[in-house]
């Protein structure tokens, strides 16, 4: 028997993080019974947005232009602050807090030589070009301290002594998010109040 | 701020069923990361799928082609056995089992005067053409037998009068299928009604 454009539906919607046979069959019957219209927009936008959406030259968030909202915002720009994160989804989860009003840079991944993840794929000398500006190109604000927003596994303190190497050899001062997220927890999972007090009680690193 | 194509693609996914905000984001990142290429293709599937994908003339099957594969098998249009469903996960369901080789007719819901869905959305017009056939045009099979396989609901007894009347004035049997007990599950935990079911329809030993 021939595949029906339904059963291609149920099984290309199962590449959706948590969704399962079960689950891709319920959404198919929906979208066909309920939401046809939405279910048109969402696939256009898919379309769209995985084709054009990219990393930021300077940051590397997602975004479709070349510099993201943030690095474009003069408000952030004049902040001395980088927060390093390890995902987008830890970006959103520390801008949810409201408490962070410099910029970010986005490594996409922990050092994990192992799976063949090195400084290369991390854009760590990206990052050094960002640290290495001394202010007086305007489209390369200063950065005068680090915060490291990293979550705490072996990987991610691997990352933080190496980025903390790049930041001395710069001159810029480097600190950690406070240990108030739970170990073996995920940033992006923490809820705002907590993510502002590990913001505002960084340390030395 | 301007909506980004990311923040539209987050609110977008959340038109799937069970996906709220958390979700969508974490798919959508998902994606990004991961999965550009089978996302492409899903959105691809998605908008053929929602615009071609349609019911079947027949039994209200979802399908892309006139008759669906079920109406167009010609192992199951020798069968006189109809299946009579609520929905498409239903007939689905019943499918999984293996156990019934027979066609369907799909009503895509109940009837619920309340909320507007009367004979006409049920497609029961439609039904009555497939069982007043006679079996003498090969295109539209004899149906003997209808099974009932709705829901227990209020909305699921009444729509089964409903059709049993039909059945009756077009001289085809009509069975519905048992309700009791379900293999593996605990006498302990089975409600009440379903006691009375079970105990109901006991059969000889």
């Amino acid at each position: 028997m021939q595949t029906s454009l339904l059963q291609k539906m149920i099984e290309q919607l199962q590449c959706l993080p948590g969704v399962g046979p079960k689950t891709a069959q319920r959404m198919a019957y929906h979208l066909l019974q309920h939401k046809r219209q939405a279910g048109t927009e969402l696939a256009n936008t898919l379309a769209t947005g995985l084709a054009e959406i990219g990393q930021c030259k300077q940051c590397r968030n997602y975004t479709e232009l070349e510099l993201c909202d943030i690095c474009t915002n003069s408000r952030r720009t004049q902040n001395t602050l980088l927060c390093i994160v390890e995902s987008v989804s830890d970006l959103a989860a520390v801008e949810q807090s409201g408490h962070f009003s410099g910029r970010y840079f986005v490594l996409h991944g922990c050092l994990s030589p192992i799976d063949g993840v090195g400084p290369q794929e991390l854009g760590l000398s990206q990052l050094e070009e960002v640290l290495a500006s001394d202010g007086s190109d305007p489209s390369k604000p200063l950065v005068e301290e680090v915060i490291l927003a990293l979550n705490p596994s072996v990987e991610g303190e691997a990352t933080s002594h190496y980025i903390a190497d790049i930041c001395k050899s710069n001159n810029v001062a480097i600190t950690r998010i406070a240990h108030g997220i739970p170990v073996g927890g995920e940033l992006e999972m923490v809820d705002t109040s907590t993510m502002s007090h590990a913001l505002m009680g960084r340390k030395q690193f």
